[in-house]
């Protein structure tokens, strides 16, 4: 089996919709990365770090998972990565409630000896110095590496961000985000200047408008499924970038034509982990599910006019 | 060869966007519609009014493109009805500047005879009232009653909305039209109530982000194309709806999978008009271009995941 490292966080989500609220819960995007990955045949590794008072029972769901945590690392005395956010009523936009970095702060990725020779890694949205190190780290070059970024690094470490842009093979980023880092309005003009920051595919995420691959000319669109209701948008991103990874290690393939499918495999995870609180739907989801929504994906977009 | 019966303004727009101002030019929805239904194998007439300051230039526009224009008023000593509007930066909002009824509010449109029998009918924004006396007309009922509308006539003539919306198969609305209408947020939501109200195919406008078709539980989406410039969007949604309305009346067939196609059309078609001021696109647009570029609306959304 192929092996998918992952860096990102692993965190406690507080979480406020127009549907509820949650005490603290799991989250963090390598925690989605590494749940949504999971879906697939492959062997995982999230790097990230925790504090102590991080219980049992996440650290077995990952185990259950065969998720490798041997390079997660427990801080005695530290406290776990805490994150409050309150959705608005559109869920599309958010308000930071609590954002307690505490172990996170002083976070040195290390990659456990057995993923240096990863073949794919997922780089999920943390400092872009930690990023790069992990890339540091490995002994041997990836078929694909992947990264996840969001405005806050551009607006407070766009040097460090730039350069670890520049070592990967595909990043994702939001509408938004690809405006800003490439200073164009236009999404086909955005993707083709930050393909030229080193990115040989960029994948831009709308959200619940889908996501569009750019590579060269070539572009490819994935709508996401029309839901009757949004219940929780956290981590739905993280699951993207999990779906898309994980597609990727699974089948050995990094040709254009095969990341189309990774997205659709990304857009058809991320459509579960809406459906409800942080990662509930996540953990309770089964393949059955996810192959039979894959064919709604299919009679979404599949049209038959001859040309 | 089969009919399309057209109903929509015709009218002189004056248009404002980042990239520039136009003087009066020809405009209106009933415009918009009957030049991109010229596209396909059809016949059709456009049912409007205009006053005298029409200049005949524009009338032959009509004309070589074989639309019948017997149903298009002029009136002796009126003014066409003129709409100035101003883009902003994003072009996904407009601030209205003049709207001029002129003519068009003492319009009682008159079906050409030859039309009574129409294959297809395409309602086209205006006042419910005219659309429903154009229906009252008919001899003999359409295969397919399309009916597009807006937040106006929501805000201002709701009971004969309703009245007309009854009456028809399809509606076009955009999104947050869906939802003012239905009193949903979720689309999906929005599009079962609207059935319920009487059209067994809903078809939701997102701009930049495409259209959606709903039919029962049944759903299909086809994306916009992502464009390195949108110009100008006035006329898009029409546009759509012409391409829509040509597609179906060509193909006599008004399943929900041939509808999928005729969404793409659509689509396609709208996606020249935006990349010229006004009609100039659609006027200068050549039929080899639209195959072409449907090959680029298959290879955006086409995949092959085996199920």
């Amino acid at each position: 089996m192929n092996k998918l490292l992952i860096v990102g966080t692993v965190a406690f989500d507080a979480i406020e919709t127009p549907f509820g609220k949650t005490d603290k819960i799991l989250g963090g995007a390598g925690t989605y990365i590494g749940l949504s990955a999971a879906f697939f045949n492959l062997q995982s590794a999230i790097v990230s770090v925790v504090g102590d008072d991080f219980p049992q029972e996440y650290l077995d769901l990952f185990t259950e998972r065969n998720i490798d945590i041997s390079g997660l690392e427990v801080v005695k005395g530290g406290k776990t990565f805490f994150w409050s956010g309150r959705y608005h009523n559109d869920l599309n936009s958010r308000d930071t409630l609590v954002t307690e970095l505490n172990t996170l702060a002083d976070f040195q990725p290390k990659v456990p000896e057995n993923y240096k020779n990863a073949d794919v890694v997922m780089l999920g949205n943390l400092h872009p110095i930690v990023q790069s190190s992990v890339l540091d780290q490995l002994e041997s070059k990836p078929k694909l590496v992947v990264l996840d970024t969001m405005n806050f690094w551009m607006d407070c470490a766009l040097p460090e961000l730039l350069d670890v842009i520049k070592r990967v093979d595909v990043i994702t980023v939001n509408d938004e985000e690809a405006r800003q880092l490439s200073g164009e309005y236009s999404l086909v003009k955005a993707a083709a200047k930050i393909q030229a920051m080193g990115p040989e595919y960029v994948v831009i995420k709308k959200g619940e408008h889908g996501a569009l691959l750019f590579h060269g000319n070539n572009v490819f669109f994935a709508p996401a499924l029309p839901l009757e209701e949004v219940f929780d948008p956290t981590g739905a991103g993280d699951t993207f970038a999990g779906g898309f990874a994980g597609f990727i290690t699974q089948s050995e393939n990094v040709s254009f034509e095969n990341m189309k499918n990774a997205i659709i495999y990304g857009s058809n995870l991320a459509s579960f982990c809406v459906e409800k609180f942080g990662t509930e739907r996540m953990v309770g989801l089964d393949k059955k599910e996810v192959v039979s929504r894959l064919k709604q994906f299919k009679s979404l977009t599949q049209f038959d006019i001859e040309l």
